[in-house]
């Protein structure tokens, strides 16, 4: 059972000439621009031009709420990829680019793992085509000319202390979540308290993953407010001149990149918002490529089904305009097991030995989560799929137990051993998922768009989260009024919870009931296109531990990067 | 007279395929990576793989001391390589990579001008291939090990107030110049003052432009001193066990960028390090590679001949090992005039009307800067070739006057005006570059490695500046001792002053004799490899205008790019 390294594993694949498998797709050499050897950006114009071909069917893999031991959601997404591609579906997989911050922070890299690998790791895990630090770079170009028009006379009357628009980096650094800038002398701007959040957590992230074209993606630039003026009246980037810039330093990272899994499945990885504050999606506009150039779509939502999932539905196909025809959800013995509450696990520790023990009763005592998620994706219209991320520690019967929930609950299922033995230990899944992908698709929106904003929150509150309501601050309150009164009220909303419980109490596990959802503030992202509601404490600048993942990171003098994982 | 702008004339080139140049130059698919349609990458491998072909002419363009107007050294740099080409000259250039903080700050973008020019200019002006951001993430890893360093138990007890290690971005922005950081709570870092430089301020920048491959580039990522610990002892990248990552980030960004003029002569794009606190010259690697793949290899040193080519006499050719066999001088009538001190010219406002008056005499009286310029190449024993750079308002009486001055100090000279004509405007000055250049060089260092610091700076001052001598502050003094006492004394320094005048006040035209050169700090750029003294005032990160160049750039609905020049 003993499988080689992810690097080496990684460094073993034997790559097919992306023209080749962009061929497949039906994307010829004219829509494609090479980076390096083994990577190539997709330009906009190939879903126009594929507009007349059969969409492709739609799922998204997501899954129960995430444990401190990992559920192999990216694994089971480009597993399940390959299966399909192994069946005889042409398959694209849209994923998102995983940030430096954790590359070089937590664990060296983010590309699946074992025989569910995206390819090659070091570039997907190193820059990329560089479209992270593209919107660092406009992120803090419109930061730099929110000072400069505070130094310049400050024309706008933008009020200081009113300013959201912080700076951001690719990176995990504490130092940087607090502080002061324009000290010095009076040519040296003027003094204020702001911070670094990472790029993930940038709204120019956000938008990008949410713009539907260049046009689109100009005017959510402009939309976008950095703060209010003197009489509390939104100033935005269009105001402040700097949207047309902005747009220009991304017109190469609106295209989505085109790299492939160790089985030679396409992958479309494009843009990386966060999970918490953002929406947790890959890139409409790769989706939108990706649904035109094949049989299958299958796409990663962030967190489990009450996170990453619900803003797929309720704000990336809102804004695309796209169904999906089934959901995935990863689950696992293990987690089932830790969501029973009987076990402490803590991330980065080994597995309590009294977890190993067969028990499928503890299987079963954790059920109440899968079966909520498996409501989640009902609640859309969407047929839900569980599929079970086996581990070499798993029993047989645990296994059994976790497939007879899923079938009480009506929901289709299936074992997978991918990341063992790659697409062959995916096909069960992949026939499966066919299966429900094939049924006739029944998608709704949670909310329509002229609800008010607070309506909006109490339908995912109560629907999805399993809350007796919501409870806001007085702050938040009179956020919210100003949102509905800045014309921002037809908005999705976009509820920053922690991901670690359906809940807003990171400890409850399960599916907790009788609580309330506490809202503490309301921001919005008027230029990616959402309201984002803040429960809990959002932290949107990691940082690093006191041994990171960079002290293992070096290359040798042919540029062989070694220590990612 | 009229010629179109330079977005126009780039819009209206048509490209040759890369790979068409590359194979001129001997380099053969297996070393390129293709970075979207018309930029690749040149592994270097291509260097060992062309060490038997004969070596090609190196030439180096340089210029008298600037004026705010503009003397027109890249275009003539461009335009050289052009008239090479015509001539019959296999030739390529090396540029330095423009920084994104002057694209949207002051002009748009810098990419040559008129028929001169590299294109694509928008990729070359905008992100071009990453290398500035994986500069800016190396430099910024380093900055978040530090702190978090300072936050996990300093262990090498770093001494936070000796720490000069700040932090990166490739913008103008003032406000981040002097900031404090960690503020926040206990988990938020380490409260210290500190800030932001431009990327192309950066050591790293510097370190990637003087590598000599990849396993020097690791090396010297690992001398690189942060600050010193409790008992004064220097703390290296090596030490916080960053420099592996490091160097993961840079293994691209060491590849240079191959590009092509208007007229498909190749240029390699490669780094651009700051001209005053360093070398401000292209990379290395870059001049490695094309000295091997072309008869000529013309490359452009920042500001003066007394600023950036005196570095890339005594930094760069000392740690390549390579000897020039030319030296271009750039010189127009315009500068020459502003020399003589009789006229008061201000940048961007238009030129005084009694400077358009056909005056060979002003030419003559600003004769002393063009001819100190032409000594400080012979000092190493390198041929000057004085390049006029003429103008439509030009008479001939004064491109006449500036020849005659050039033939008396005894170097060659001649007319170009390829700004207008494209490399056909050049031809002379390439025949004229040509037959400096076949003559036997007799390049030597100003100084040997084994002269105290102290005597190299003396060396510069006196026989490149025309100092009476140097001054030190007792700061200066007590860190001179320092570099000295950490075995830095081998290292060459680079002297940061004003690139305005010969001498250290920008006030002084022409060449100023009977002065100090003030020398108020010193520091090393140990992992760089050049220990540089601060002379005045050195602003390492500029801020933006009241009117931006990013106010006019914008993109339309194909993401083509308006507003830069």
């Amino acid at each position: 059972m003993q499988i080689p390294s992810d690097l080496e594993i990684a460094r073993d694949a034997v790559l097919e000439p992306l023209s080749d498998i962009a061929g497949r797709m039906g994307i010829g050499p004219h829509l494609l621009e090479p980076y390096g050897e083994s990577v190539m950006k997709v330009r906009l114009e190939a879903a126009d031009e594929l507009a007349e071909r059969p969409r492709a069917r739609y799922v998204v893999v997501t899954a129960v709420t995430p444990t401190p031991l990992g559920e192999g959601k990216t694994t089971t997404t480009v597993g399940l990829g390959d299966g399909l591609s192994r069946t005889g579906r042409r398959t694209t997989l849209a994923l998102r680019q995983p940030s430096m911050g954790p590359v070089f922070g937590i664990k060296g890299g983010a590309a699946g793992g074992g025989y569910s690998q995206v390819v090659p790791m070091e570039t997907l895990n190193l820059h990329l085509t560089g479209d992270i630090h593209a919107i660092t770079a406009a992120h803090n170009l419109l930061a730099a000319m929110i000072d400069n028009h505070l130094y310049q006379g400050n024309q706008l009357e933008l009020d200081p202390h009113s300013i959201t628009w912080r700076r951001a980096l690719d990176i995990n650094d504490r130092a940087l979540r607090n502080i002061v800038t324009g000290l010095g002398s009076r040519t040296d701007g003027t003094p204020r308290q702001t911070g670094f959040d990472i790029t993930a957590a940038s709204e120019v992230m956000a938008l990008l993953s949410l713009a539907t074209s260049v046009r689109d993606l100009r005017a959510r630039l402009g939309r976008i407010v950095v703060g209010t003026n003197r009489s509390g009246k939104p100033v935005t980037a269009e105001e402040l001149g700097a949207a047309g810039a902005m747009a220009a330093l991304l017109r190469d990272a609106i295209k989505p990149n085109l790299l492939q899994t160790l089985e030679h499945t396409p992958v479309l990885v494009h843009t990386g918002p966060f999970g918490n504050i953002a929406t947790g999606n890959s890139s409409v506009v790769a989706d939108l490529v990706g649904l035109r150039s094949s049989d299958y779509l299958v796409t990663e939502a962030g967190f489990g089904a009450d996170m990453g999932a619900e803003r797929f539905f309720n704000i990336k196909c809102r804004i695309s305009g796209q169904a999906p025809d089934a959901a995935v959800l990863v689950a696992t013995v293990r987690a089932l097991k830790t969501h029973s509450g009987r076990f402490k696990v803590v991330a980065g520790r080994p597995l309590p030995e009294e977890m190993l023990a067969e028990s499928p009763d503890d299987v079963r005592a954790g059920a109440a989560n899968l079966r909520k998620q498996i409501e989640n994706c009902r609640l859309h219209g969407v047929s839900p799929v569980v599929a079970i991320n086996a581990f070499p520690t798993d029993h047989p019967s645990e296994l059994d137990e976790v497939r007879a929930i899923a079938a009480e609950a009506g929901a289709r299922s299936a074992v997978c051993r991918n990341v063992v033995e790659g697409g062959r230990g995916a096909e069960e899944l992949a026939e499966t998922v066919a299966e429900a992908a094939e049924e006739p698709s029944d998608f709704t929106l949670l909310y329509p768009d002229n609800l008010s904003l607070r309506e909006k929150v109490e339908a995912v509150a109560r629907n999805v989260y399993g809350a007796d309501g919501v409870e806001y601050s007085t702050t938040a309150e009179k956020q919210l009024e100003s949102c509905e009164r800045n014309g921002l009220g037809h908005l999705p909303v976009c509820i920053a919870k922690t991901h670690l419980s359906i809940s807003a109490d990171p400890q409850l596990r399960g599916a907790p009931t009788g609580w309330t959802l506490p809202v503490r503030e309301v921001r919005a992202s008027a230029g990616a296109g959402f309201v984002y509601l803040i429960c809990g404490t959002m932290q949107t600048m990691p940082g690093l531990s006191a041994t990171p993942a960079a002290f293992n990171i070096d290359i040798d003098e042919d540029g062989q990067v070694s220590g990612l994982s």
